[in-house]
């Protein structure tokens, strides 16, 4: 044996014939991989295309999990699922929305027709897969998923221009390689967690985990939690921790605090330095006794099914480097991305994003050439770079997504008004932490004015879908009055 | 885009021209995949060869961790890890070894030479590591390890006899393609947990890990803790669960009970039918209040890297069927496992294993013919089905061990002693499952009969190699005489 390579070589594949080879089609062939929000919109995309007549290629789409939903499909497991994969879902037991649904709604199904009542703007997280579910169910498109097959390995010919791709069914272990022309990664950013370490934190004697491990708060009851980080996971688990009443709940921050005007019972304080067995020690000379930590430390792009010069590395942030229009891989436009940028738009952004790739695909859209595309980029990337504020960037995404929109028959939304409602969410937030969940939006879709939930976010403590739909349930506001209130039509614009 | 290909089919593969190749060697090379216990016996087995002149194949050992040591090499993670791979270690902090030291040592470096004086029988997590650690340290064997470094995926191409690995470096996350004439699996099987579900998990508040993930008892204190399952982590968990204060201990068992007198405050129970809420209710019909869930339910052989035709698919047992001796691979001899076995014998078995593939590799043991092969692996397949009781296995596992020793020049020991340590082990935890640590035995390998050490197991909470070296330390038995008891005696057959 002789030969060391020096570096990952490309390689030139000729099948055997002493397998059978079957030609089954002369359409190209597309793979997803994934079946959440992302790759279900991608589902989608096609499934319009074909309705309206158009040919389109062969799909697969790889599902880790056995059912669609990507994040939204709930589990009860932690770090590894039952055949050993690292959990997808970073989903707890009694999540809400912590954004308006008006600012997420699909421009071709909304609430209103899934639903068939208005609803509030902030829906518990099973009746948000509900919705993305509900959008495909009346199409075939389920046929196209092999669920619980996972990818193992995407090795590119540059030669044939061809993907060959390696999966694993995971109930059998059955593994196949197949030919594809495209591959579409739909695998989200928000699993795999980001976790740092603290001086001696190998002797805390409480429960430690990641905020993608943490399944709920009940346990949290009369003790003292610490949340490490000043993002939304902090934000939300921390507001969740006190709603099922721990004793206190201290979050810390690197650079700067959340800010908001936290009841008594939740505190910011500066960066942890050290523990000290159980005792938190702060930057501020400050220390807690601490039961348990939850490190809301964000998250990883992680790609461990492709080589190097296929996987996008990149911090999490709206425009991630390397990509043209935020989804062509730019050294190998046959492989795309969808939903790898930090998120305020979210279902109706990764819409645009697929009909996007789908035209793509179809010859619709014309790709240009590399130097374009990197024009493009580094265009996009210099608007990026400007970036200050947070109302820059829910504005700059809105940008982002106006410019897909416009290139697509995606059906056509006021993203204008999105961006308010964003903005106003903000506001709301900045009001009222502990309350933000009760107010409601008007639908940008359908004009429909959601309806104030039956019991405010702080007082439910059974996050069903059963009980969210059930009109009957008690206490909280009434739901007689379908006008929102003055202070609802402010919020709205009305 | 025409071909669809009907299973993982065998390709040839060129390497392009427009890569540079260098000709480094005429040497095989072989893949060690893992640095724990037995790829560090691999790596021993063949510095031994080569510190006596044998010219020896060039060797690269893929590491995922950041050191050496596999289960020994401790980390606080559970989960993911910093790079989000599968967390490798399922130790906790206060592990002590469950077996006497004396089962497990090598045959060519002793307790004594690393330690420098007789040591207990039921070393600490810390001090076992530092020993298997220290048998390598004199050599330059930690050049051949690549460590943080995953491997991706292994592709055999029959042709040529080849193996083609991908690895990544996990922490710029560089992808590398290498060809290896031989690959040897030593990347364990207690790593992926084989996780059940049961009806009301989903909904249970308190805390669920598996043992993979448990870390420390401390935060059972004064909390009512489940562990569920009947083998060793499930006894050696509610033993720590009890040692740390837990208000009770309940072990849910399947088939049998574990069987042991256990203190008031643990108690075996038959399986959980469901949980509601916190309440666990087991088959007999009593339930019980439960703050914690460790599930002590076993492990997965799983080998992500490999396609299934390369892929030991196993219970845990003590001979997995498809593997030649024990190691290699049926369907292809150029692929080995070590340690794929369930494991009475531990470190010295991974030796007389790593030995024995050494020497194939090295020619010095001639592979038979695969209608051999297949004979051999029938004829102990039959000799394994025979086993019914704990004693057999462990002669078994004696004899397997014997077949290969033989076959070596690892020096020899004496087996049955082993067996009869095993043997009196067993006795010991029957007699007092809380305080068989405090039992010393004579080492095989020097003679040396093990000390008393300075603080029972029960007491000691200070688990460290610093403590645990210290002889001045409080509390405890003396130390002062060099002979065993008069029980001890009886014990090591003195």
């Amino acid at each position: 044996m002789s030969i060391k390579l020096r570096n990952r070589s490309k390689r030139l594949c000729l099948y055997r014939t002493n397998y059978e080879v079957e030609y089954v089609t002369q359409k190209e062939r597309v793979a997803i991989i994934g079946a959440g929000p992302s790759g279900m919109a991608q589902l989608r995309a096609f499934e319009s295309a074909a309705r309206a007549g158009a040919d389109v290629p062969d799909i697969v789409c790889f599902e880790k999990q056995a059912d669609w939903g990507g994040q939204w499909n709930f589990t009860w497991r932690t770090g590894l699922d039952e055949f050993g994969e690292p959990v997808h879902s970073s989903m707890y037991r009694n999540l809400w929305s912590n954004g308006p649904k008006e600012a997420l709604e699909f421009a071709d199904y909304s609430f209103d027709e899934h639903f068939g009542k208005p609803i509030s703007s902030y829906p518990p997280r099973a009746v948000l897969w509900d919705y993305i579910a509900g959008r495909l169910e009346k199409s075939n498109v389920r046929d196209q998923i092999r669920f619980q097959t996972v990818v193992r390995w995407v090795d590119f010919d540059a030669d044939r221009q061809i993907f060959t791709l390696t999966s694993e069914h995971l109930p059998t272990g059955e593994s196949t390689t197949e030919e594809f022309d495209r591959v579409i990664v739909a695998s989200g950013h928000f699993s795999f967690p980001h976790m740092p370490t603290f001086a001696g934190i190998e002797t805390f004697p409480g429960y430690i985990t990641h905020a993608h491990d943490f399944r709920g708060a009940e346990s949290f009851d009369g003790k003292n939690v610490l949340v490490i980080g000043a993002s939304y996971s902090a934000e939300d688990i921390g507001s969740q921790a006190y709603k099922m009443g721990a004793a206190s709940v201290t979050a810390s921050f690197r650079s700067q605090p959340m800010g908001y005007e936290w009841p008594e019972g939740i505190e910011e304080r500066p960066v942890v330095e050290r523990f000290d067995g159980s005792i938190a020690h702060f930057a501020d000379g400050s220390s807690q006794h601490v039961d348990a930590v939850i490190m809301c430390t964000g998250y990883l792009h992680k790609y461990p099914f492709l080589p190097d010069d296929l996987a996008l590395a990149s911090p999490n942030n709206v425009y991630p480097d390397g990509l043209y229009r935020g989804i062509v891989w730019h050294q190998n436009p046959r492989l795309m991305y969808l939903g790898a940028q930090d998120q305020w738009f979210t279902f109706n952004m990764f819409d645009v994003q697929a009909w996007f790739a789908r035209d793509l695909i179809l010859g619709r859209i014309e790709l240009p050439s590399e130097v374009d595309r990197d024009a493009s980029i580094e265009t996009w990337r210099n608007e990026f770079e400007k970036i200050s504020t947070v109302t820059e960037e829910i504005r700059f995404q809105a940008e982002y997504i106006r410019d897909l929109l416009n290139a697509t028959d995606y059906p056509h939304f006021d993203i204008d008004r999105v961006v308010e409602i964003f903005l106003a969410w903000k506001n709301d937030k900045k009001n009222d932490i502990m309350g933000y969940r009760d107010r409601v939006y008007q639908s940008v879709m359908t004009g429909t004015i959601a309806v104030v939930h039956h019991t405010p976010w702080i007082d439910e403590l059974d996050d069903s879908l059963e009980r969210y739909l059930n009109e009957d349930a008690e206490a909280g506001a009434s739901n007689d009055d379908e006008e929102p209130s003055s202070d609802v039509k402010e919020l709205v614009g009305a």
